[in-house]
Protein backbone atom coordinates (compact mmCIF):
# COMPACT_ATOMS: atom_id res chain seq x y z
CA UNK A 1 0.00 0.00 0.00
CA UNK A 2 1.37 3.42 -0.55
CA UNK A 3 -0.34 5.51 1.59
CA UNK A 4 0.89 8.86 0.05
CA UNK A 5 -1.28 8.67 -2.65
CA UNK A 6 -3.77 8.31 0.19
CA UNK A 7 -5.81 11.21 1.44
CA UNK A 8 -5.51 11.71 5.18
CA UNK A 9 -8.65 10.10 5.88
CA UNK A 10 -8.42 7.56 4.46
CA UNK A 11 -4.98 6.88 6.14
CA UNK A 12 -6.31 7.36 9.33
CA UNK A 13 -9.57 4.91 8.63
CA UNK A 14 -6.58 2.25 7.21
CA UNK A 15 -4.90 3.12 10.79
CA UNK A 16 -7.66 2.66 13.23
CA UNK A 17 -8.03 -0.98 11.23
CA UNK A 18 -4.67 -1.84 11.05
CA UNK A 19 -2.97 -0.73 14.27
CA UNK A 20 -6.06 -1.51 15.69
CA UNK A 21 -5.25 2.16 18.10
CA UNK A 22 -6.97 5.56 18.00
CA UNK A 23 -4.06 6.80 20.13
CA UNK A 24 -1.57 9.37 18.86
CA UNK A 25 1.41 10.14 20.15
CA UNK A 26 2.38 14.00 20.09
CA UNK A 27 5.64 15.26 20.70
CA UNK A 28 6.14 17.90 22.57
CA UNK A 29 10.00 17.97 23.05
CA UNK A 30 10.75 20.64 25.75
CA UNK A 31 14.32 20.69 26.27
CA UNK A 32 14.65 21.17 29.59
CA UNK A 33 13.11 17.30 30.00
CA UNK A 34 15.10 15.68 27.65
CA UNK A 35 17.35 12.79 28.97
CA UNK A 36 20.77 13.88 30.23
CA UNK A 37 22.04 11.87 27.82
CA UNK A 38 20.31 13.89 24.92
CA UNK A 39 20.87 17.36 26.46
CA UNK A 40 22.92 20.04 24.21
CA UNK A 41 23.39 17.40 21.84
CA UNK A 42 23.26 19.18 18.15
CA UNK A 43 20.34 16.88 17.24
CA UNK A 44 18.86 15.78 20.77
CA UNK A 45 15.42 16.73 19.97
CA UNK A 46 15.18 14.91 16.64
CA UNK A 47 16.81 11.59 18.44
CA UNK A 48 14.42 12.10 21.03
CA UNK A 49 11.57 12.43 19.32
CA UNK A 50 12.92 9.81 17.07
CA UNK A 51 13.65 6.92 19.36
CA UNK A 52 10.32 7.36 21.12
CA UNK A 53 8.28 7.11 17.57
CA UNK A 54 10.96 3.97 16.57
CA UNK A 55 9.32 2.62 20.44
CA UNK A 56 5.40 3.07 19.85
CA UNK A 57 5.20 3.29 15.90
CA UNK A 58 3.05 0.10 16.26
CA UNK A 59 0.60 1.10 18.80
CA UNK A 60 -0.48 4.18 17.29
CA UNK A 61 -3.23 5.80 14.67
CA UNK A 62 -1.05 8.81 13.91
CA UNK A 63 1.82 11.43 15.20
CA UNK A 64 1.53 14.93 16.19
CA UNK A 65 4.51 17.15 16.37
CA UNK A 66 3.82 20.28 18.23
CA UNK A 67 4.94 23.41 16.19
CA UNK A 68 5.93 25.64 19.45
CA UNK A 69 8.81 23.45 20.57
CA UNK A 70 11.27 23.04 17.73
CA UNK A 71 10.38 27.33 16.93
CA UNK A 72 11.32 27.98 20.33
CA UNK A 73 14.77 25.89 19.97
CA UNK A 74 15.66 27.36 16.04
CA UNK A 75 15.38 23.50 15.33
CA UNK A 76 13.32 23.45 12.11
CA UNK A 77 15.52 21.65 10.56
CA UNK A 78 14.92 18.50 13.45
CA UNK A 79 11.47 18.98 12.77
CA UNK A 80 11.72 18.23 9.01
CA UNK A 81 13.92 15.39 9.59
CA UNK A 82 11.98 14.10 12.15
CA UNK A 83 8.58 14.05 9.60
CA UNK A 84 11.51 12.74 6.94
CA UNK A 85 12.21 9.92 9.37
CA UNK A 86 8.20 9.40 10.19
CA UNK A 87 7.05 9.38 6.47
CA UNK A 88 9.96 6.78 4.85
CA UNK A 89 9.47 4.23 8.19
CA UNK A 90 5.87 4.27 8.82
CA UNK A 91 4.31 5.78 5.71
CA UNK A 92 0.99 4.22 6.82
CA UNK A 93 0.80 6.13 10.49
CA UNK A 94 -0.50 9.90 8.89
CA UNK A 95 1.47 13.19 10.81
CA UNK A 96 -0.35 15.84 12.18
CA UNK A 97 2.00 19.05 12.03
CA UNK A 98 -0.41 20.87 15.57
CA UNK A 99 0.76 24.20 14.67
CA UNK A 100 -2.53 26.15 14.82
CA UNK A 101 -2.10 28.92 12.10
CA UNK A 102 -4.97 31.22 11.50
CA UNK A 103 -4.57 33.85 8.96
CA UNK A 104 -6.01 35.69 6.26
CA UNK A 105 -5.87 33.83 2.66
CA UNK A 106 -2.60 34.86 1.02
CA UNK A 107 -0.90 33.96 4.13
CA UNK A 108 -2.43 30.74 5.04
CA UNK A 109 -1.14 29.96 1.38
CA UNK A 110 2.24 29.86 2.91
CA UNK A 111 1.40 28.22 6.14
CA UNK A 112 -0.47 25.58 3.70
CA UNK A 113 3.25 25.40 1.70
CA UNK A 114 5.12 25.05 5.07
CA UNK A 115 3.09 22.42 6.72
CA UNK A 116 2.35 20.66 3.13
CA UNK A 117 5.26 21.19 1.34
CA UNK A 118 8.27 22.17 2.90
CA UNK A 119 7.66 19.26 6.09
CA UNK A 120 5.13 16.76 4.19
CA UNK A 121 2.68 17.04 7.15
CA UNK A 122 -0.48 14.91 6.09
CA UNK A 123 -2.22 17.45 8.34
CA UNK A 124 -2.74 20.72 10.39
CA UNK A 125 -4.45 22.19 12.87
CA UNK A 126 -6.01 25.72 12.37
CA UNK A 127 -7.67 28.33 14.17
CA UNK A 128 -11.31 29.11 13.18
CA UNK A 129 -11.61 32.81 14.87
CA UNK A 130 -10.63 34.76 11.53
CA UNK A 131 -13.38 32.33 9.41
CA UNK A 132 -13.82 30.06 6.54
CA UNK A 133 -11.59 32.00 3.58
CA UNK A 134 -8.41 31.72 6.75
CA UNK A 135 -9.22 27.78 6.06
CA UNK A 136 -9.72 27.54 2.68
CA UNK A 137 -6.40 27.66 1.26
CA UNK A 138 -5.49 24.70 3.54
CA UNK A 139 -8.07 22.69 1.39
CA UNK A 140 -6.44 23.38 -1.66
CA UNK A 141 -3.88 20.85 -1.19
CA UNK A 142 -6.22 18.24 -2.27
CA UNK A 143 -6.42 15.10 0.09
CA UNK A 144 -4.85 17.01 3.23
CA UNK A 145 -6.53 17.07 6.40
CA UNK A 146 -6.95 20.35 8.08
CA UNK A 147 -7.68 20.24 11.50
CA UNK A 148 -10.09 22.74 13.23
CA UNK A 149 -10.29 23.70 16.82
CA UNK A 150 -13.11 23.59 18.29
CA UNK A 151 -13.64 23.49 21.73
CA UNK A 152 -10.34 22.98 24.17
CA UNK A 153 -9.53 21.71 27.03
CA UNK A 154 -7.13 24.63 28.52
CA UNK A 155 -8.81 26.51 31.50
CA UNK A 156 -9.22 29.52 29.31
CA UNK A 157 -11.29 27.55 26.71
CA UNK A 158 -14.52 28.36 27.48
CA UNK A 159 -13.61 32.15 27.58
CA UNK A 160 -15.00 32.67 24.20
CA UNK A 161 -15.64 28.86 23.05
CA UNK A 162 -18.24 28.62 25.76
CA UNK A 163 -20.35 31.79 24.95
CA UNK A 164 -23.79 31.39 23.70
CA UNK A 165 -24.13 32.77 19.95
CA UNK A 166 -27.45 33.64 18.73
CA UNK A 167 -29.39 32.99 16.14
CA UNK A 168 -29.33 29.68 17.74
CA UNK A 169 -28.60 29.98 21.43
CA UNK A 170 -26.19 27.47 21.51
CA UNK A 171 -21.98 27.76 22.69
CA UNK A 172 -19.81 28.83 20.62
CA UNK A 173 -17.90 25.84 20.20
CA UNK A 174 -20.93 24.12 18.34
CA UNK A 175 -21.69 27.15 15.94
CA UNK A 176 -18.25 26.05 14.87
CA UNK A 177 -18.91 22.79 15.04
CA UNK A 178 -21.94 22.79 12.73
CA UNK A 179 -20.16 25.17 10.37
CA UNK A 180 -17.45 22.85 9.82
CA UNK A 181 -19.92 20.03 9.18
CA UNK A 182 -22.68 21.71 7.03
CA UNK A 183 -20.60 24.28 5.13
CA UNK A 184 -17.15 23.89 4.55
CA UNK A 185 -16.31 20.53 4.55
CA UNK A 186 -17.44 19.88 0.84
CA UNK A 187 -13.99 18.15 0.44
CA UNK A 188 -13.92 15.69 3.06
CA UNK A 189 -11.09 16.64 4.49
CA UNK A 190 -11.68 18.82 7.32
CA UNK A 191 -11.61 17.14 11.17
CA UNK A 192 -12.48 18.90 14.39
CA UNK A 193 -9.95 19.23 17.85
CA UNK A 194 -12.48 18.49 20.89
CA UNK A 195 -10.58 18.52 24.38
CA UNK A 196 -11.01 15.50 26.57
CA UNK A 197 -12.00 17.74 29.76
CA UNK A 198 -15.87 17.52 29.04
CA UNK A 199 -16.66 14.17 27.76
CA UNK A 200 -20.01 15.79 27.58
CA UNK A 201 -18.99 17.95 24.64
CA UNK A 202 -17.58 15.76 22.56
CA UNK A 203 -20.77 13.80 22.81
CA UNK A 204 -22.85 16.77 21.37
CA UNK A 205 -19.96 17.36 18.71
CA UNK A 206 -20.49 13.79 17.90
CA UNK A 207 -23.91 14.30 17.49
CA UNK A 208 -23.15 17.51 14.74
CA UNK A 209 -20.84 16.25 13.01
CA UNK A 210 -21.44 12.63 11.80
CA UNK A 211 -18.68 10.46 10.98
CA UNK A 212 -15.78 13.33 11.39
CA UNK A 213 -12.91 12.38 12.60
CA UNK A 214 -12.20 13.99 16.06
CA UNK A 215 -8.85 15.16 17.59
CA UNK A 216 -8.82 15.08 21.17
CA UNK A 217 -6.08 16.53 23.46
CA UNK A 218 -5.92 16.15 27.26
CA UNK A 219 -5.81 12.52 28.02
CA UNK A 220 -2.62 12.01 29.94
CA UNK A 221 -1.30 14.40 31.94
CA UNK A 222 -4.32 16.72 31.44
CA UNK A 223 -5.82 14.38 33.16
CA UNK A 224 -9.46 13.46 30.94
CA UNK A 225 -11.12 10.22 31.47
CA UNK A 226 -10.73 7.65 28.60
CA UNK A 227 -13.85 5.23 29.11
CA UNK A 228 -15.78 8.84 29.21
CA UNK A 229 -13.92 10.52 26.23
CA UNK A 230 -14.45 7.02 24.29
CA UNK A 231 -18.10 6.49 24.84
CA UNK A 232 -18.63 10.11 24.22
CA UNK A 233 -16.79 10.30 20.96
CA UNK A 234 -18.11 6.82 19.21
CA UNK A 235 -19.30 6.75 16.23
CA UNK A 236 -22.73 4.43 16.44
CA UNK A 237 -21.23 0.84 15.07
CA UNK A 238 -18.16 1.61 14.51
CA UNK A 239 -15.71 0.57 17.78
CA UNK A 240 -12.29 1.96 17.55
CA UNK A 241 -12.98 4.98 14.79
CA UNK A 242 -13.69 8.53 14.48
CA UNK A 243 -11.18 9.46 17.45
CA UNK A 244 -7.60 10.68 17.15
CA UNK A 245 -6.54 10.49 20.90
CA UNK A 246 -3.42 12.51 21.50
CA UNK A 247 -0.95 11.99 24.57
CA UNK A 248 2.05 13.96 25.12
CA UNK A 249 3.50 14.67 28.12
CA UNK A 250 2.19 10.98 29.64
CA UNK A 251 4.34 9.52 27.06
CA UNK A 252 7.43 11.44 26.27
CA UNK A 253 8.65 12.04 29.79
CA UNK A 254 7.51 8.61 31.34
CA UNK A 255 11.00 8.29 32.29
CA UNK A 256 14.40 10.71 32.43
CA UNK A 257 16.26 8.39 32.57
CA UNK A 258 17.90 6.51 29.79
CA UNK A 259 15.28 3.96 29.31
CA UNK A 260 13.00 6.81 27.84
CA UNK A 261 11.83 5.06 24.83
CA UNK A 262 10.85 1.46 26.47
CA UNK A 263 9.43 3.45 29.35
CA UNK A 264 7.05 5.77 26.81
CA UNK A 265 6.37 2.44 25.40
CA UNK A 266 4.98 0.95 28.37
CA UNK A 267 2.73 4.61 29.08
CA UNK A 268 1.56 4.22 25.28
CA UNK A 269 0.78 0.54 25.44
CA UNK A 270 -0.99 1.09 28.66
CA UNK A 271 -3.03 3.74 27.01
CA UNK A 272 -3.88 1.62 23.93
CA UNK A 273 -5.05 -0.82 25.93
CA UNK A 274 -7.36 1.16 28.09
CA UNK A 275 -8.67 3.30 24.56
CA UNK A 276 -9.46 -0.64 23.19
CA UNK A 277 -11.56 -1.47 26.06
CA UNK A 278 -12.77 1.72 26.28
CA UNK A 279 -13.97 1.42 22.66
CA UNK A 280 -14.93 -2.54 22.97
CA UNK A 281 -17.05 -1.32 26.11
CA UNK A 282 -18.89 1.49 24.58
CA UNK A 283 -19.94 -0.56 21.67
CA UNK A 284 -21.17 -3.91 23.71
CA UNK B 1 17.87 56.92 24.85
CA UNK B 2 18.15 53.19 24.94
CA UNK B 3 14.67 51.50 23.39
CA UNK B 4 15.35 48.73 24.47
CA UNK B 5 14.62 48.90 28.28
CA UNK B 6 11.50 51.05 27.22
CA UNK B 7 7.94 48.59 26.75
CA UNK B 8 6.49 48.03 23.74
CA UNK B 9 4.06 50.79 24.69
CA UNK B 10 6.47 53.38 25.57
CA UNK B 11 8.72 52.62 22.41
CA UNK B 12 5.02 53.36 20.36
CA UNK B 13 4.40 56.66 21.86
CA UNK B 14 7.86 57.62 21.33
CA UNK B 15 7.53 56.86 17.70
CA UNK B 16 4.36 58.29 17.42
CA UNK B 17 6.00 61.04 18.49
CA UNK B 18 9.17 61.22 17.07
CA UNK B 19 8.43 59.91 14.17
CA UNK B 20 5.38 62.04 13.23
CA UNK B 21 3.63 58.79 11.61
CA UNK B 22 1.49 55.59 12.63
CA UNK B 23 2.39 53.99 9.20
CA UNK B 24 3.43 50.38 9.79
CA UNK B 25 5.30 48.48 7.02
CA UNK B 26 4.47 45.09 6.82
CA UNK B 27 7.05 42.42 5.43
CA UNK B 28 4.99 39.74 3.80
CA UNK B 29 7.74 38.91 1.25
CA UNK B 30 6.77 36.60 -1.51
CA UNK B 31 9.36 34.69 -2.89
CA UNK B 32 7.37 35.37 -6.70
CA UNK B 33 7.27 39.04 -6.19
CA UNK B 34 10.75 39.79 -5.58
CA UNK B 35 12.62 41.93 -7.98
CA UNK B 36 14.40 39.98 -10.26
CA UNK B 37 17.87 40.61 -9.39
CA UNK B 38 17.15 39.02 -5.64
CA UNK B 39 15.06 35.90 -6.98
CA UNK B 40 16.82 32.84 -6.05
CA UNK B 41 19.53 35.01 -3.97
CA UNK B 42 20.15 33.13 -0.80
CA UNK B 43 19.65 35.36 1.70
CA UNK B 44 17.06 37.64 -1.14
CA UNK B 45 14.16 37.69 0.80
CA UNK B 46 16.56 39.29 3.60
CA UNK B 47 18.00 41.89 1.30
CA UNK B 48 14.72 42.74 -0.29
CA UNK B 49 13.23 43.37 3.26
CA UNK B 50 16.78 45.04 4.46
CA UNK B 51 16.26 47.84 1.66
CA UNK B 52 12.80 48.55 2.16
CA UNK B 53 13.46 48.98 5.55
CA UNK B 54 16.14 50.75 5.19
CA UNK B 55 14.21 53.34 2.39
CA UNK B 56 11.26 53.42 5.19
CA UNK B 57 12.67 53.53 8.60
CA UNK B 58 12.14 57.82 8.87
CA UNK B 59 8.57 57.52 7.81
CA UNK B 60 7.20 54.19 10.08
CA UNK B 61 6.01 53.76 14.04
CA UNK B 62 6.49 50.53 13.88
CA UNK B 63 7.53 47.40 11.51
CA UNK B 64 5.98 44.29 11.24
CA UNK B 65 7.18 41.17 9.87
CA UNK B 66 4.61 38.18 8.37
CA UNK B 67 6.21 34.34 10.07
CA UNK B 68 4.55 32.42 7.00
CA UNK B 69 5.89 34.31 4.60
CA UNK B 70 9.41 33.06 6.31
CA UNK B 71 7.87 29.98 7.24
CA UNK B 72 7.27 28.43 3.66
CA UNK B 73 10.37 29.57 2.33
CA UNK B 74 12.68 27.80 4.82
CA UNK B 75 13.97 31.45 5.96
CA UNK B 76 13.64 31.37 9.61
CA UNK B 77 17.34 32.47 9.76
CA UNK B 78 16.71 35.34 7.75
CA UNK B 79 13.97 36.27 9.97
CA UNK B 80 16.71 36.40 13.15
CA UNK B 81 18.71 38.29 10.68
CA UNK B 82 16.36 40.95 9.33
CA UNK B 83 14.85 41.61 13.11
CA UNK B 84 18.59 41.95 14.44
CA UNK B 85 19.38 44.74 11.68
CA UNK B 86 15.99 46.34 12.50
CA UNK B 87 16.62 46.53 16.40
CA UNK B 88 20.44 47.51 15.68
CA UNK B 89 19.84 50.27 12.69
CA UNK B 90 16.65 51.73 14.37
CA UNK B 91 16.25 51.03 18.23
CA UNK B 92 13.71 53.39 18.39
CA UNK B 93 11.15 51.74 16.48
CA UNK B 94 9.02 48.56 17.63
CA UNK B 95 9.13 45.16 15.84
CA UNK B 96 5.92 43.45 15.68
CA UNK B 97 6.24 39.56 14.69
CA UNK B 98 3.15 38.83 13.09
CA UNK B 99 2.20 35.25 14.06
CA UNK B 100 -1.01 34.91 15.57
CA UNK B 101 -0.03 32.18 17.67
CA UNK B 102 -2.98 30.53 20.07
CA UNK B 103 -2.05 27.46 22.06
CA UNK B 104 -2.28 25.75 25.96
CA UNK B 105 -0.19 27.34 28.45
CA UNK B 106 2.56 25.34 28.46
CA UNK B 107 2.86 25.56 24.43
CA UNK B 108 2.45 29.54 24.34
CA UNK B 109 5.52 29.46 26.90
CA UNK B 110 7.81 27.98 24.29
CA UNK B 111 6.00 30.51 21.06
CA UNK B 112 6.92 33.41 23.35
CA UNK B 113 10.54 32.11 23.94
CA UNK B 114 10.44 32.17 19.90
CA UNK B 115 9.24 35.56 19.46
CA UNK B 116 10.52 37.52 22.02
CA UNK B 117 14.11 35.25 22.99
CA UNK B 118 14.90 33.57 19.76
CA UNK B 119 14.12 36.81 17.41
CA UNK B 120 13.59 39.58 19.51
CA UNK B 121 10.53 41.29 18.44
CA UNK B 122 9.41 43.70 20.75
CA UNK B 123 5.57 42.48 20.45
CA UNK B 124 3.42 39.41 19.11
CA UNK B 125 -0.36 38.77 17.62
CA UNK B 126 -2.28 36.31 19.13
CA UNK B 127 -5.36 34.29 18.33
CA UNK B 128 -8.07 34.69 21.31
CA UNK B 129 -10.23 31.86 20.36
CA UNK B 130 -8.50 29.41 22.98
CA UNK B 131 -8.79 32.51 25.99
CA UNK B 132 -6.88 34.28 28.15
CA UNK B 133 -4.33 31.53 29.75
CA UNK B 134 -3.42 30.85 26.09
CA UNK B 135 -2.41 35.05 26.23
CA UNK B 136 -0.75 34.96 29.64
CA UNK B 137 2.55 33.53 29.34
CA UNK B 138 3.34 36.24 26.43
CA UNK B 139 2.36 38.75 29.32
CA UNK B 140 5.01 36.91 31.50
CA UNK B 141 7.60 38.87 29.56
CA UNK B 142 7.47 42.06 30.90
CA UNK B 143 6.81 45.22 29.10
CA UNK B 144 6.71 43.12 25.64
CA UNK B 145 3.23 43.64 23.80
CA UNK B 146 0.44 41.54 23.07
CA UNK B 147 -1.57 42.40 20.28
CA UNK B 148 -4.95 40.37 19.98
CA UNK B 149 -6.78 39.77 17.05
CA UNK B 150 -10.54 41.18 17.87
CA UNK B 151 -12.23 41.96 14.17
CA UNK B 152 -10.39 41.00 11.33
CA UNK B 153 -10.48 42.63 7.67
CA UNK B 154 -10.88 39.57 5.91
CA UNK B 155 -14.35 38.83 3.84
CA UNK B 156 -15.00 35.53 6.38
CA UNK B 157 -13.80 37.63 9.36
CA UNK B 158 -18.21 38.07 10.47
CA UNK B 159 -18.02 34.07 10.21
CA UNK B 160 -17.70 34.37 13.74
CA UNK B 161 -16.62 37.59 15.30
CA UNK B 162 -19.96 38.77 14.12
CA UNK B 163 -21.84 36.53 15.88
CA UNK B 164 -23.87 38.41 18.58
CA UNK B 165 -22.89 36.38 22.26
CA UNK B 166 -25.45 36.59 25.25
CA UNK B 167 -25.77 37.59 27.97
CA UNK B 168 -25.05 40.94 25.81
CA UNK B 169 -25.83 40.49 22.74
CA UNK B 170 -23.17 42.02 20.85
CA UNK B 171 -20.89 40.95 18.10
CA UNK B 172 -18.22 38.49 19.54
CA UNK B 173 -15.37 40.62 18.37
CA UNK B 174 -16.68 43.11 20.79
CA UNK B 175 -16.71 41.14 23.59
CA UNK B 176 -13.11 40.48 22.68
CA UNK B 177 -12.28 44.17 23.23
CA UNK B 178 -14.39 44.29 26.54
CA UNK B 179 -12.26 41.12 27.73
CA UNK B 180 -8.89 42.75 26.65
CA UNK B 181 -9.67 45.97 28.05
CA UNK B 182 -11.79 45.19 31.32
CA UNK B 183 -10.01 41.59 32.49
CA UNK B 184 -7.17 40.82 30.61
CA UNK B 185 -4.57 44.07 30.28
CA UNK B 186 -3.64 44.30 34.32
CA UNK B 187 -0.44 44.85 32.75
CA UNK B 188 -0.85 46.98 30.30
CA UNK B 189 0.86 45.23 27.46
CA UNK B 190 -2.29 44.25 25.22
CA UNK B 191 -3.46 46.24 22.10
CA UNK B 192 -5.82 44.46 19.69
CA UNK B 193 -5.92 44.28 15.66
CA UNK B 194 -8.74 45.37 14.09
CA UNK B 195 -9.68 45.83 10.38
CA UNK B 196 -9.58 48.64 8.46
CA UNK B 197 -12.66 47.47 6.06
CA UNK B 198 -15.37 48.48 8.92
CA UNK B 199 -14.49 51.55 10.28
CA UNK B 200 -17.97 51.88 12.31
CA UNK B 201 -16.67 49.17 14.02
CA UNK B 202 -12.86 50.44 14.68
CA UNK B 203 -14.82 53.46 16.59
CA UNK B 204 -17.41 50.44 18.67
CA UNK B 205 -13.88 49.29 19.68
CA UNK B 206 -12.47 52.87 20.41
CA UNK B 207 -15.26 53.25 22.79
CA UNK B 208 -14.53 50.30 24.80
CA UNK B 209 -11.01 50.24 24.95
CA UNK B 210 -9.91 53.92 25.86
CA UNK B 211 -6.19 54.74 24.46
CA UNK B 212 -5.53 50.95 23.92
CA UNK B 213 -3.18 50.89 20.93
CA UNK B 214 -5.53 49.63 17.62
CA UNK B 215 -2.96 47.74 14.85
CA UNK B 216 -4.96 48.34 11.70
CA UNK B 217 -4.43 46.22 9.11
CA UNK B 218 -6.19 46.65 5.52
CA UNK B 219 -5.57 49.87 3.98
CA UNK B 220 -3.14 50.02 0.77
CA UNK B 221 -3.66 46.56 -1.09
CA UNK B 222 -6.93 45.43 1.20
CA UNK B 223 -8.48 49.00 -0.08
CA UNK B 224 -9.40 50.22 3.31
CA UNK B 225 -10.39 53.76 3.42
CA UNK B 226 -7.33 56.59 4.90
CA UNK B 227 -9.76 59.07 6.60
CA UNK B 228 -12.77 57.13 7.79
CA UNK B 229 -10.25 54.99 9.49
CA UNK B 230 -7.74 57.34 11.38
CA UNK B 231 -11.14 59.58 12.29
CA UNK B 232 -12.76 56.20 13.91
CA UNK B 233 -9.65 55.10 15.82
CA UNK B 234 -8.65 58.87 16.63
CA UNK B 235 -7.94 59.25 20.32
CA UNK B 236 -9.60 62.19 21.52
CA UNK B 237 -7.15 65.54 21.93
CA UNK B 238 -4.12 63.34 20.87
CA UNK B 239 -3.74 63.21 17.24
CA UNK B 240 -1.47 61.19 15.52
CA UNK B 241 -1.36 58.26 18.05
CA UNK B 242 -3.43 55.14 19.28
CA UNK B 243 -2.72 53.37 15.72
CA UNK B 244 -0.48 51.05 14.50
CA UNK B 245 -1.45 51.13 10.37
CA UNK B 246 -0.06 48.50 8.49
CA UNK B 247 0.37 48.62 4.97
CA UNK B 248 2.46 45.53 3.57
CA UNK B 249 2.07 44.55 -0.64
CA UNK B 250 1.54 48.04 -1.87
CA UNK B 251 4.72 49.43 -0.69
CA UNK B 252 6.84 45.98 -1.11
CA UNK B 253 5.24 45.72 -4.41
CA UNK B 254 5.43 49.21 -5.24
CA UNK B 255 7.97 48.30 -7.92
CA UNK B 256 9.00 44.86 -9.22
CA UNK B 257 12.20 46.80 -10.96
CA UNK B 258 15.81 47.41 -9.59
CA UNK B 259 14.04 50.75 -7.97
CA UNK B 260 12.15 48.64 -5.75
CA UNK B 261 13.31 50.13 -2.27
CA UNK B 262 12.72 53.86 -3.92
CA UNK B 263 9.33 53.15 -5.34
CA UNK B 264 8.18 51.34 -1.41
CA UNK B 265 9.24 54.77 0.15
CA UNK B 266 7.34 56.77 -2.49
CA UNK B 267 4.44 55.15 -1.81
CA UNK B 268 5.32 55.08 1.91
CA UNK B 269 5.67 58.74 2.08
CA UNK B 270 2.35 59.06 0.15
CA UNK B 271 0.34 56.93 3.14
CA UNK B 272 2.17 58.65 5.93
CA UNK B 273 1.20 62.10 4.35
CA UNK B 274 -2.16 60.74 4.19
CA UNK B 275 -2.51 59.43 7.51
CA UNK B 276 -0.90 62.77 8.99
CA UNK B 277 -3.57 64.75 7.12
CA UNK B 278 -6.45 62.29 8.65
CA UNK B 279 -5.14 62.87 11.82
CA UNK B 280 -5.05 66.84 11.40
CA UNK B 281 -8.60 66.42 9.79
CA UNK B 282 -9.86 64.16 12.59
CA UNK B 283 -8.60 66.68 15.03
CA UNK B 284 -10.03 70.48 13.84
Amino acid sequence: MNSRSNTFNQQLQSAWASQGSMLCVGFDPDPKRLPSALQGKPEGIFEFCREIADATADLVCAFKPQFAYFASQRAEAQLEKLIKHLKEKYPHIPVILDSKRGDIGSTADHYALEAFERYGADAITVNPYMGFDTIEPYLKHAGKGVIVLCRTSNPGGSDLQFLNVSPDGQPLYLHVAKLAAQQWNSSGQISLVVGATFPEEIAKVRAIVGEMPLLIPGIGAQGGDIDATVKAGAIPNKPGTGMIINSSRAILYASSGSDFAEAARAVALNTRDALRAAAAKSFY
